[in-house]
């Protein structure tokens, strides 16, 4: 449990990689009170600073002995360094919350995305889990179309940006496109296939029944943080040459009518969800113009008339900012707010 | 009517745009029997010249008077132009296969893809429309699952190249790309809004129930070749930053239980359909690797849980082959075979 105090010890681990980079951003831009911030990354990165607050922070070697007086802990390093690193973290008396898939499925550790399920922190044990990118965003825009009409169904294709990847497949892209461009053969290295100019229906590893595990976690994320272990979900995850935003095409059914109109509406009132939506002026969520922004934007709102109440959705997000490290960060503030209630 | 004849005269009507080159591409390949090639274009393109079999050929200006002596005409020049000029080659003799819009919902006109519906070729008034291209692809895949169990429900969201848009959008993107790569800002032109490193979920102009013309090809399409009006069908069309091929995340209901075995089975004996789908090994259609050919791919074949008899499908095919030259060549071919059959 985070106790109240007036500005807290940070941790952020990883802090070298594309979400640890955008964790320092958010925490100076939203003001949150950090006292110390320590910067943790593998030995590769050891020697390095970064900027914060106008000053620099070294970044120090991650090691089982780094949360010493960390009282709050951003994990972005992966599943295995999670698994490894953030016990250490919460003996050493941190919270932690970490970003990658490693606890995201165990019972005993919150699934947070702050508007959608923030009473899910209540009585964590230390560790809580940072949904998968693709799943913030749509259960940003699809939690009050459920709480107004039960969704039955949900059938998503995602585009999905290369910085969820991280900062080697960023470069990745970058190369390949002017490898194409100058009509040169682009070499995959992080992907195994060719990035530029070109669409994989892979990502993470595949697993059972031939689904992604990024696929899988779309479906199984889901279903725990709108608490409905039986919702029906099927998901395509597709990684697009974009280098920021993720962006996803969803078809929901549900279980009573719903005009487009009314759909718009209760996305609008949402916290965090912009809807874009005028097809006259050509209005619509696009991964460039979200890139950077914190919110969660949905257009081509649609009646899909192949079945009784059906809606088609066109869901864009940062998946830096609202699907990792703003998210992140959120779940602390909400933290620090509970602390500071008592 | 085609007469059988040893070699046929055909115009290509359009030919300096991205179809039409490739249409000449495709007749020569496939060594069909062209007595007289006639390059009709628009104005601008006159006195340009055109490989053809190693010899040149002077593009000339299209006109109501250019289809004298013509027996075939492929025509790959907008709607407009074919409204205006089928009529003028219909009634000079010529048997008009229209890649266009134009006619595709006329009853009169069959519209075909020759694996699927040859037989609605029978009795043609002499404009045969060749259907949109991201709706080729997917009823080539479908057909097959259709005739063995019932499709009840179809929805699709596509990922497809700016080829499709014509040579302008390939400059386009090519350009604006080396725009981004080199920081400046990209310059929209032929889209709306950038199309290098983002997705435009905008094909063609948007219609009625905000869905765009694209869309309600895909749909309307669909019912036809399939022969099924009340085909439930609900699409998204998204631009992506690719030159070439379109791809497509396929969800179908279907009326009857089949393995994902079956359908790939179904799927491969399908002429022209072929099935990549091996994901221990990395192996799956992609965009970039159907370039340049002719078959539809299709992989990423699962079952959909959320659904009793449910598929997902990754349909991946050259937009400017299948989806329009080469398809348009090959009815070309099945009147030539009925001419000469008698």
């Amino acid at each position: 449990m985070l106790k109240a105090k007036e500005r807290y010890n940070v941790a952020v681990v990883g802090a070298t990689g594309a979400v640890g980079e955008e964790m320092r951003e958010v925490l100076e831009e939203r003001d949150f009170p950090v006292a110390r911030l320590t910067c943790l990354a593998s030995e590769r990165s050891e020697g390095r600073t970064l900027e914060f607050r106008g000053g620099e922070v070294p970044v120090e070697r991650l090691t089982e002995g780094s949360f010493d007086g960390v009282d709050i802990a951003l994990f972005s390093a992966g599943a295995e360094r999670a698994r490894h690193f953030a016990p250490h973290a919460v003996v050493a008396g941190a919270v932690v919350v970490d970003n990658s898939s490693a606890f995201r499925m165990e019972p005993q550790a919150p699934l947070v995305v702050p508007e959608v399920n923030a009473h899910a922190l209540k009585g964590h044990k230390g560790i809580i889990a940072n949904p998968n990118c693709s799943t913030i965003q749509m259960v940003m825009a699809l939690k009050p179309l459920h709480d107004a009409v039960r969704i039955r169904r949900i059938v998503v294709s995602t585009y999905q940006s290369v910085s969820g990847t991280g900062q080697d497949a960023i470069e990745e892209l970058f190369e390949q496109s002017a490898q194409v461009l100058n009509m040169q053969p682009p070499k995959p290295k992080v992907y195994p296939h060719q990035i530029a100019f070109n669409c994989l229906p892979h990502i993470d590893a595949f697993d059972e029944e031939d689904y992604t595990k990024e696929e899988w976690k779309m479906v199984r994320e889901t279903r725990k943080i709108l608490e409905e272990p039986d919702m029906r979900i099927t998901a395509t995850t597709v990684r697009v040459p974009v280098f920021r935003s993720h962006s996803e095409s969803v078809n929901i059914e549900l279980e009573g009518p719903m005009e487009p109109n009314e759909a718009r509406a209760l996305m609008s009132a949402m916290p965090g969800v912009v809807v874009l939506d005028d097809p006259a002026r050509n209005l619509y969520p696009l991964a460039a113009d979200a890139a950077g922004t914190d919110a969660v934007y949905v257009g081509r709102v649609r009646r899909d008339p192949s079945v009784p109440h059906g809606l088609n959705l066109w869901i864009v997000s940062d998946n830096l900012r609202k699907g990792a490290a703003l998210n992140a960060v959120q779940i602390a503030e909400r933290l620090v707010e509970t602390a500071r209630r008592g």
